[in-house]
């Protein structure tokens, strides 16, 4: 009997993923109490190059990562940042002048080749080179001249989630170290995100509604961009529906078009700057009759169709990514589910895609 | 008589947008016979300036025009570029230091609050601002200490196209400026223009497989990327089908889950080494039986479900997105009105976007 209801449990859909998503207070921590001092210490050294300008290489759920870390770079620190287009290197041979460039390259396998061909490129062209990956072992990791081991521990479900908060959280700690700052303030987040990752149940009720859902928008602005793309992501990942992603200002450049009440839209609302910024877009999305979820503090979930409240109370407001994701994680791999997907394991999908 | 075939002539759905299509061979004349000196000249000043690094801001399809500029400014003048991400100056407060940083800003309009606001806040900050608009006139052009006439002539209907690629041009015709050189490969572009724009009869055939999509894939790499977005861009605000780019390389690292023999594909082919770094994605896309239309040159056209093939026999890849645009405008066009929509008032789109 025991060994037929564990042979099923091993069989459930999405149980890697979902496995993967609840280790992430576990993870956090580790990146506060292990990776830290390590990360404090890469910072300095770094600081001591005195970079000017930053460059962003990623792809996929890493490329959302570095894009949140593009808006810590510019918004705290004042440095002028870029996402990298890879294939001006890889494709075209591009050579820049990256004398007092950081390059700063987030990949969870540190594997893919066009990555650590680019790398290699980058630190001949004169830029200090630093790595952000969960392998330490990696191709990409031997190249750069700095690595960070973001900790997440081996990640098999192909969506990727405990990796994409560990870099948020390694590249906060990593731009509060160039400020010559400890980063304390993240002490928090392992609780907090325990308690949200608890509430599965008002996730399932949320999920119920894109049941049969064509296409989907997510918008934020600010901080919260990144995990409006990284939603987007997930969703499409793990169940296949367009889920298109925009800024809120860019929406309202056209696609807002696309949006009427067949449309559902979900917000990443953040608690502070970004999302007074967003307040125009949500008025206007309310006004076209849009579905409007809202994920953020409880005012803007009040006036929405319906949200998910987060704890933000006390969370500066370039934390928050780390918390607004999971909702949206958990959303994601509940609505493959119940359109009859395997989140584990998308159709088409390698976890190392080698790109070249 | 006449005045009742005249007045329904004035009301024909998307008569304006064809109209402006139409007009693009004389503004591209136009920006080579009057606009190529100026653009020389403001070229020159800011060469003497030695910027390092290029920040490009803008917005909706000039975004796209920014993009292109930026595979331009990194492959061939070796500058590493950034996208802004303009909340972090408005919404936040951000001031980088701008020493040896051009920042261009595109704007068709040159009268969106934000930009000109963070083109103020970029002059302030030490860099050397360049403002590429439609409007010489326009608060964009004034605070910019510099600015380049597109020459595009008014445009009324709401989804940018003689905007576009005048700016394309424009901006080629400025890196080239920078390299010290005059841009002369671009002089057969407007005849070529003229052709690809004569053969309508061509798109109308193409736009019948899509009169029931309810979404799309776009996918390009390299120089033909900008051309795939501004292609769903252009979809999406005449049609309203949820159109999704993604570079080659990002598709492999997830959305490839989303296409399958129910999601239409269009690649933008480059002739040259974005249409070589495409090849592999071309084929795994053929693997999956994915509906592939291709615009490129005849081989990969052939090898795909339907196509368009674009007389690049002679235009440097770096010039063929003024090119690969064209029947992906023609198509947003009449897919709109085999829709029953009218491509030149789509709902919810002011022509001039406030956004702040």
């Amino acid at each position: 009997m025991s060994a037929t209801h564990s042979a099923e449990e091993s069989e459930r859909p999405g149980r890697i993923m979902a496995g993967e998503m609840l280790e992430q207070p576990v993870v956090l921590r580790r990146v506060l109490d292990r990776g830290a001092p390590r990360i404090h210490e890469v910072a300095g050294l770094i600081a001591e190059r005195r970079p000017r300008f930053v460059l962003l290489t990623a792809r996929g759920s890493s490329d959302n990562a570095a894009l949140y870390a593009k808006y810590l770079l510019e918004i705290r620190l004042g440095l002028p940042c870029g996402l990298t287009s890879m294939s001006t290197t890889t494709a075209y041979g591009a050579r820049p002048d990256l004398r007092d460039v950081l390059v700063v390259v987030v990949s969870q396998s540190g594997g893919s080749p066009d990555l650590v061909a680019s790398t290699r490129a980058a630190r001949g062209a004169g830029a200090v080179t630093l790595a952000v990956t969960n392998n330490p072992d990696s191709p990409l990791a031997a190249v750069a001249e700095f690595h960070i081991d973001i900790l997440a521990g081996a990640e098999k479900a192909l969506p990727a989630t405990k990796t994409y908060t560990a870099s948020l959280l390694a590249l906060y700690l990593l731009v509060e170290g160039l400020r010559g700052e400890d980063g304390s303030a993240a002490g928090a987040l392992p609780e907090l995100a325990g308690r949200v990752l608890d509430r599965q149940d008002e996730v399932r009720r949320l999920a119920s509604r894109y049941r049969f859902a064509e296409r989907m928008v997510i918008t934020s602005r600010g901080y919260g961009y990144p995990t409006a793309k990284e939603a987007a992501l997930k969703l499409m990942e793990t169940s296949y529906i367009p889920a298109l992603s925009y800024s809120g200002a860019d929406l309202l450049h056209g696609p807002l078009a696309m949006v009427d009440n067949i449309s559902p839209v979900i917000a990443v609302v953040p608690d502070g700057r970004g999302g007074e910024a967003l307040q125009p877009v949500l008025d206007r999305l309310r006004g076209r009759g849009a579905d409007l979820v809202v994920v953020g503090p409880a005012a803007p979930v009040e006036a929405a169709s319906a949200g998910f409240v987060l704890p933000t109370a006390g969370v500066p407001e370039e934390l928050q990514p780390v918390l607004e994701i999971l909702p949206l994680q958990l959303l994601a791999h509940e609505v493959a589910i119940a359109r009859g997907q395997d989140p584990d394991a998308p159709r088409a999908l390698a976890k190392v895609t080698e790109t070249h």
